[in-house]
């Protein structure tokens, strides 16, 4: 499925929420589900870390649907087979 | 561009440098990039948002190959066309 598919299916489902929530209330849920994955990282099944990986994804959509970002053009304009600050097709900085 | 596309291009781009950094170094950039993309909904400018949201879903799908999870698998598992706590295609939960 393409990013801005996923995107539009978390549209679908859950805009008409996302959107009363706001930018700052939807951040937050972000947040929460990043610190989910990392405990699902140190303790959970694979089951657990795969569930959680969706949900990150999941909300990271709905943020950028409340702020009006498409995801996958955002993520093309960086990221478009090189790296940004290098400009490596396998990245050679030296940080 | 599918999920599982822009998953393989930050594999191709960095998994040499994801792979030694490991699990917890790569969850750690995940949660800077997080704390970023906050900092530019508060302050930023359109751009600046932008390109945390690219930042977000990068390290996601770097942090994906580091611990082997198809990130467009594991989101289509939980998310396909409806909410998978009150199973409807527009979500209906109370809480």
């Amino acid at each position: 499925m393409h990013i801005r598919e996923f995107q539009k299916m978390m549209h679908d489902i859950y805009f008409h929420r996302d959107s009363k929530r706001g930018i700052e209330g939807t951040y937050k849920w972000l947040v929460d589900e990043v610190k989910e994955l990392g405990e699902a990282l140190r303790n959970g099944d694979r089951q657990d870390i795969s569930e959680e990986f969706a949900d990150v994804i999941a909300w990271l959509a709905s943020l950028a649907n409340v702020v009006e970002v498409e995801l996958e053009k955002a993520a093309l304009l960086k990221y478009s087979g090189k790296c940004p600050k290098c400009s490596k097709a396998r990245c050679e900085c030296t940080f």
